[in-house]
């Protein structure tokens, strides 16, 4: 198992589904008997579903964020442009998913999941990819200037949710 | 590069992303001057992104679909119960949508997409891989008793498209 974006030894350590939208919508805590459900927003910019896999790093979470900010992934708001642009040049919002079931692979009619990282360390790994996300738009002017944010699902949640696009373009980077 | 679910010379034919939905919106054709905008939509069930690569065969579209509708991936309706089930028992609604960019790889800043197949090719394969889709609900007593369908983008079209779910449990199977 490996790709042209996988690590040397081969074996993929992380898989980022990354969806272009117009609005989407996150449910972060679920209703209570005595609070409402609780939910973050964003407009215009892209869903990053993020999963860790076995033998995934802090190194590979720091090339996973560049990649997924950096590359021109987004239709450009200037109609008489061709070239997609990144989300920091867009500038668009950031929505961040964990995603554990990107992580299955197929056995029979059943996913299993036995690559999956274990869930302390994924739990780490996923708080470290969200704070790089929020320090990098924080860091772009543009983004900063727009009021652009990054919003993010908790670790091991189920993640009730909403989204409307002008075409999902989705796609699917491996580390 | 290579997968466990890949063929045997190595080389990936053929990519999905399967999400669950609640329900599911998808343009089919854009507004003109005489006619509003078209859409499909679906209730719960799931949504299949399609992507063919260089050397997929109406053979991997028949494993393709064999493995989208039997794998156990959706929550079932039963609280009770724990296990997932497939699209076919639940039985749920199938949304294909036609997504080139799922067999982009990056260079550099840009995404390139010389592995993926040619419009044409791709254009038969995704008629066949609806087909299939379809055969196999009105195939299932289940799905055809409760009335479920199949609904299909349009390939080469912009997927202007929404979608409202209690869990998007992204999967990601390659061929």
């Amino acid at each position: 198992m490996a790709t042209e974006s996988a690590n040397s030894n081969g074996a993929v350590k992380a898989k980022l589904v990354l969806q272009q939208c117009l609005s989407a919508r996150l449910q972060v805590q679920p209703a209570t008997e005595y609070e409402e459900a609780k939910y973050v927003e964003i407009g215009k910019g892209i869903i990053i579903y993020v999963c860790f896999m076995n033998g995934a790093t802090e190194g590979i979470v720091e090339k996973m964020v560049k990649c997924a900010l950096n590359t021109c992934l987004s239709p450009s708001e200037d109609p008489s442009a061709t070239k997609r642009v990144s989300v920091l040049d867009l500038p668009g919002d950031v929505l961040i998913i964990p995603q554990a079931t990107l992580g299955g692979t197929p056995k029979g009619k059943q996913m299993q999941y036995h690559k999956n990282i274990a869930k302390d360390d994924g739990k780490k790994l996923y708080s470290y990819f969200v704070s790089l996300c929020e320090a990098s738009l924080h860091m772009s002017e543009k983004a900063r200037e727009q009021g652009k944010h990054v919003c993010a699902g908790t670790y091991g949640n189920l993640q009730v949710f909403r989204t409307d696009t002008n075409g999902p373009f989705t796609h699917l980077l491996e580390f």
